[in-house]
């Protein structure tokens, strides 16, 4: 299959599916989660190729998201571990987790978040951490960001406005900016 | 490319990657959300090939994400819309543009997310939307669930605690269940 990398495209949905784009990878992370760590216990949990399990466990290692450790040494064994990169995917497979729950629910039983205190079902929303305010369509939007690689980063008070550049050329009209650029991501 | 198909499978994570799990199709759920809806707006903004993004439009409809509507009748031409169930899917487009950002910082300019109305940047996390609390981990478990096809969906007060059926067969051991069903998802 093909296709195109978008390694070089602003868009930070694009360059993180660069690195977990695959459907095997997310499931590996998934595993991982539950605490698989190990060559077969991965390939007997996911019923995957060996030379595709290889592939996608050297690239999750590769982009950082997991790390190879030795468990025994005689003979070399390794095991694969989440890295804080790895175990900052987590909101995303519970979003998709409770996605999947809402919109394809099985045939026969399914599973549940549930509080570990409470035992009462949880039902996870996206919500700022500063305000606690819910992301809901039309409470927030995307704006142009200078990058980490400036060392002057953006404070509140001169935060940038859509369809403005911050600190530079922010008299550009937006139009004509790429529409390959994210500027909203709200329900149309 | 092989795949195994996982739609037998009783993860929610797994059902749900079963529908958009390719690059593409999230992709076109992001610019989707963006606003676009023709044919050729998709494949000038992802530089896909005619084939292929006829293909990923066709399987997200079919999975109920989009739908065809005519905008045009001389000569018939049709645009793509999200659904419900393709709107909903908004916060794992937002966590995963989260961990993006975090993690892949771009070399030139980026995105951030920020409050429509106070211009504040916005860190989302995922909060269980009845009590607030943040999903951390060890705060939360995955259970068996009867699914929805059962009439009698379980109250909160008879909710299934870990490890546990829910209202069948509750004394067979955890130990039992196959390696492929996640019980948590935790950091480890």
């Amino acid at each position: 299959m093909q296709r195109k990398s978008f390694a070089g495209m602003p868009c930070p949905i694009a360059r993180g599916l660069e690195h977990v784009g695959e459907w095997w990878s997310i499931l590996i992370l998934r595993d991982a989660f539950r605490g698989v760590r190990r060559f077969e216990d991965f390939r007997e949990s996911l019923g995957v190729a060996p030379n595709m399990l290889t592939r996608r466990l050297n690239s999750l290692v590769e982009a950082g998201l997991l790390r190879r450790e030795l468990y025994c040494e005689h003979p070399p064994r390794h095991e694969y571990r989440l890295t804080e990169r790895g175990k900052d995917f987590r909101p995303v497979l519970l979003a998709l987790l409770a996605w999947g729950n809402r919109h394809f629910p099985p045939e026969g039983e399914g599973v549940m978040l549930v509080d570990t205190e409470s035992g009462a079902r949880i039902d996870p929303i996206l919500v700022d951490r500063h305000t606690g305010r819910p992301l809901e369509p039309g409470s927030y939007a995307l704006t142009p960001n200078v990058a980490a690689s400036v060392t002057t980063q953006p404070t509140l008070a001169d935060m940038p406005r859509r369809g403005k550049h911050a600190g530079s050329n922010a008299a550009s009209p937006r139009s004509a900016r790429s529409p390959a650029q994210p500027d909203q991501l709200k329900d149309r």
